[in-house]
């Protein structure tokens, strides 16, 4: 299901196809997964997202298993079931293992247990936390 | 600035105190910041809140400073400044250089952007991404 | 499904049925959607949220689609699946068109991203952006 | 005030100094407004972010008025005082009047109350709003 | 501060007076607080507002002081400073004594938290939980 | 269906099964819900909610009910579908009735929706609303 229904390899444009290989080349699947099918329809948008997200995503200072730990810790804090349940899946490919996925969510409960006490308390930042004017 | 004030050590229980001391010790400073002297008004809060703190923040499957990144992402995604400026600190004390929070930012904000096209395109889950039944 | 199951036409109050007639009168349709027949169990939340509802989507300064896709966007960005399917279907039969939809996916999408550079990157309202004191 | 200060256009390096002189030059003004220094110091995502930003908010399908409109209804919703107040004042130059405005607010204070009531009432979406699975 | 600035009672028409004295014959106050103040440039709006608001928070099968601790729950949640502080206020009016406000804060984090232990863990929903079909 | 299946009594550890066996003591059934089987996959995390949850949600300043309104409130507003169906149930066995369950809906709605007014005209707290500086 997808507000525009899904863009199958098939169906595609050549400019389509040619995210859709590249996506499949990198991940070494054989396969595209919904997001991408669904977002197909504005090819722009297909195009942009997976560039963003290939760059974003690769390993540089922080590895590839931390990168999916932080996706998947906004993906639970916004409460997005699709982005949760795939992005389970690419962090166990990268590495995730079951301790780190606990550990992982016991921070991401526990950070937006205190994010509410620092709003209800209605706590001010100290001096010392402030960043620099300039 | 704080719904209750601050309550300051020379004012605690002893009760109070101890959590304080623990604080200092365990971080190797000499003061306490105003998230724990605002809910110090309640004094189960602030003894739950820092055991929690103390033993989920400390490095286990999880280096300190991936769990620090993963607070942070969260209070970002929140919105809630006080916790932002307050765990930017604490990271870099973990070991966060300027890189890795620039990478962190860029995931969270490529995962909150794509939560929404998830939301807005309406993709269901791939059979392949679905968690067990059992 | 729903909370308190639905009120169904024939079994409402002539002051229910009196909302469900306005409805389908404005809307020139001939059923009720489950939102106001899961609601009208509160037959007071019923009037109220439609008195709004038909005034304030109302062509004014703004276009009748216009308003249909800022009711769009907010839902997309608080995640709610079924405010999303019904405001699509809505949003369509006012003349939003897929190049509307695609245009207006992508500027929510980039908000949701930059709100959180914001939120992170700790910045501080210019003094141009700032609304008068009085 | 921002993480890490703020990168004037007299201390940037050429690649970030060429991104600040397309802004202004986009935008006919002589400064930059604080968003663009405080991310500068990632200049990959500082050339990222413009450049989207400055595509996706150009006329095409929806006028720029409207898409200024979208985007600070999301600011609204997710609470980014900085965000609000800068495109509060983009919205005004590109025509948004305190009538649209006061409209836009309007469908934003509603379908935000209405998110909630769906998911309070937990209501089901009705097979006429089912996107197709295909 | 407000986008549109204030409308003082002296500047403002009869119309947003009779609301403005409402207001303060209900509270039992003589001055206005700047919410109404500054939506008042939408005189329906605050007319909606306001009439919504005396209603809704009146008492009736919950308290009035519950009906406070809610309202406050849900600004804690979403981090909304100004209704943050101003319903602290008013709870208090209304009977709220810090034992009670530390409960509820207690309630708030738990539940923030455990929302998202659900969003991370996937939990479908019971059977014994599910509201009826019709 | 979860991210690591369910624990089942039967096949829990030692450790897990007193968990088990005192919520069923505590709440007087004799069965456990999935939240609980779900998260067990982490003993330690299954411990520390549940022991929270118990003391927290006891009555005390506030009758059980009230706490479980406030929950329900909090669940609405982030949208959590598990949330709100499990504590819709818990709230009604603790004396939540029809009338109750309405009030509490529409106060989440108008706050919801206020926080958002709040937002977009960018009010500033007044002086009789900030709390105490120390």
């Amino acid at each position: 299901m997808a507000t525009l229904g899904f863009v199958e390899y098939k169906n595609a444009s050549p400019e389509v196809q040619a995210v859709y290989d590249d996506i499949m080349a990198t991940r070494k699947t054989d396969w595209i997964n919904n997001f991408w099918k669904a977002i197909a329809h504005d090819p722009e948008l297909l195009k942009r997202t997976w560039e963003d997200t290939k760059q974003i995503m690769a390993p540089g200072a922080l590895d590839a298993v931390v990168k999916e730990l932080i996706y998947l810790a906004v993906s639970v804090t916004n409460g997005c079931p699709y982005c949760v349940a795939a992005h389970t899946v690419s962090a166990r490919k990268k590495g995730m293992t079951d301790k780190m996925f606990h550990e992982m969510m016991s921070v991401v409960g526990m950070a937006n247990e205190n994010n509410r006490l620092v709003n209800g308390y209605q706590v001010d930042i100290d001096e010392q936390f402030k960043p620099p004017s300039k």
